[in-house]
């Protein structure tokens, strides 16, 4: 009996443990004061009522002989699949119902993914960037080709001609770094794919706080995509999921590889590996999707974009270099006066009783910059900008 | 870019597609007849009053901002985890909350566990059998030895010393055969794999059908087989979970190999490619642990196994030769006069209007044999039987 001994190559991630350590011996020698979490990946805001409302519908019908539903087809109820459908329409995408692919979140479906792939295929990731890619890779043993993201790029690498593999991650907006591809950079990652029949893994999970119409929402409005490109998306931001779990995956009938059709393969993957997202969860899904749905979840995304406009504005004015925080819920600091990610976390730890991410746990490319997000409440969101004028970097 | 080509050896099953085409046929030509459909391997009753009651509790909670809910531990609430250790406590078995792992479902983790393994392993499988075992150790390419299930062996392989093998699947009550080891022959399982440190991968998702007290429910009532077993159980056939999903897993702390604890691993596997399973779902799976649900759910378990009981006496009235049907809601039986799995189908359908499962679809082994369910509605099971006994075989 043999272990898969790549598990034992990960290296454990202590981040939110050391997060959790600091910030409780800063509370025991000042137990008086409020400290504001900007820390915080998770929404706050609850499930819209369009979501609560068709839920409460669903869990009645699954008491009901006449209306309950045992399993479902693996890859979803064909009612979200063309919600789904509708929705990119709205895009100018046009994508078939067998071309999405309901899932339990993107998280998943970025591991699960690689299952279809075969292990010695080399594999581009972005450093820094969300520990899935590279945790996921190192678990099958793949070899993983680091791109760097830094100020001089915006953390949107590109790749020339010299770059070599097989798939490549591309996160847009970007989690940690908020930071959005535009079409032409886009188009550059495309083609280099189609040239060398690479595989895109597109993760759009955060394509709903985009507000620049120019920026694009979906790989597909690339042309060529279909051909070279899977799109992960999700609820969870988008419409407070992340504890309900429904997100989808398109790939395209257009995207072959050795001769195989990969949305067959991931068809078999999941219909082998799978049983399919909880019907109630598809029908809250659902309701995402319809109108007033999606009126209400925008005024969650606004609620959540605005708090990152004000930190946004307040970074601006103090002449801190940052990106995202415009089409992200995402902020992406320089540490000032050249500290370490972990030095500027016990700076403002200590000078503003603010808890922030350090830079340094998405990647070695991270260190010396810092991860605020929007997620926390306005009033919070204020009072730490407040503390953060008052203090002298 | 290369393709898993392991998934070019799946063999695609046409054994559902292929029952459509033939039932479409028969109806074709026969449209007055009423098809009675004894093949289904899906619950029919709907969710009892105290899960949808706590899913409707739950839902309500997360469209309220002070009860919303974000992220949960990816392996489970611990409320959920608790109300497992209590259930097993019953058994007589004390776990920890640790080495319990919330799932969306057994089909899921089966698939999944295989990511902690090296794919060189050696793995045993009986046949006839769930093909999801099968066809998740192709897509890893996994070398397979198949152990015989036979009428000789009333379907329940055993071990001689001369097997030789990594890993075993073990499914007790069993899919397709209905059968259900003895703790003397479980026992055997256990100290087979103890002395070759191999791993038992216990398939239990039938347990709560098992109304012989004699019979284990799970395998950790053998001594020795924390140190040996992972058991894999859902609420899918126990509470009618197949459209809500909702499964667990026990890794005990005591099970490592090649010096590394499966616990371990597996808590990583888990927190690296899955999320978690929705709130709702586990306040509605924790409902099914409470002196209620469990009350509730017993009557609908009693049900099936009391439709499975109308079948299996018409059967041993007839003289046929059959497993399962008392302490299983499947009926697995050798076709009579020789007939193959699919000559059986065919006569059942033309003869009795009854659709049921040909054997062969579980495997070669499979072949001769035919498996009924008893997920139907008692007038259709009375009625089918009727016909069966008026027929002339």
């Amino acid at each position: 009996m043999k272990i898969n001994s790549n598990y034992l190559k990960l290296k454990d991630s202590y981040l939110f443990s050391l997060i959790a350590k600091k910030v409780d011996e800063f509370r025991n020698q000042h137990p008086q004061k409020d400290i504001i979490r900007l820390g915080i990946g998770d929404v706050t805001l609850p499930l819209v009522p369009a979501v609560v409302d068709a839920m409460h519908r669903a869990v009645s019908e699954m008491g009901n002989a006449e209306t309950f539903k045992g399993y479902g087809e693996e890859q979803g109820y064909a009612f979200l699949r063309q919600a789904v459908c509708n929705y990119y329409a709205k895009k100018g995408i046009m994508i078939d119902i067998d071309e999405v692919f309901i899932s339990d979140g993107a998280k998943s479906d970025l591991g699960n993914i690689l299952d279809i792939f075969d292990t010695d295929n080399k594999v581009i990731i972005p450093d820094p960037v969300y520990p899935v890619y590279v945790d996921t890779n190192i678990m099958a043993g793949r070899e993983i080709i680091f791109i760097n993201g830094n100020v001089h790029n915006n953390f949107l690498p590109l790749p020339d001609e010299s770059l070599d593999g097989d798939i490549v991650y591309i996160c847009s907006p970007n989690n940690p770094t908020g930071a959005v591809y535009t079409r032409e950079q886009l188009k550059i990652w495309v083609d280099w794919a189609l040239e060398r029949q690479a595989v895109i893994l597109f993760d759009s999970a955060y394509e709903a706080f985009i507000q620049d119409n120019n920026l694009p929402t979906s790989i597909y409005q690339i042309p060529g995509a279909k051909s070279c490109a899977i799109e992960f998306c999700s609820l969870s931001k988008t419409a407070g999921f992340t504890g309900t779990r429904c997100g989808y995956t398109v790939v395209p009938f257009e995207l072959e590889r050795s001769n195989a059709s990969l949305n067959k393969l991931w068809l078999r993957r999941q219909t082998t590996k799978f049983n399919g997202v909880p019907y109630i969860v598809q029908r809250g899904a659902e309701a995402v999707f319809t109108e007033t749905g999606l009126k209400q979840i925008k005024d969650n995304i606004d609620y959540y974009i605005d708090n990152a406009g004000i930190i946004a504005d307040t970074l601006t004015e103090l002449g801190i270099w940052f990106t995202g925080g415009r089409n992200s819920p995402y902020i992406w600091l320089k540490c000032p006066n050249n500290m370490s990610s972990w030095e500027f976390f016990d700076f403002l730890l200590y000078n503003c009783k603010i808890v922030g991410t350090p830079g340094i746990g998405f990647g070695n490319k991270g260190e010396g910059f810092f991860r605020l997000t929007a997620f926390g409440k306005r009033q919070n969101v204020t009072e730490a900008m407040v503390r953060i004028r008052q203090t002298k970097f």
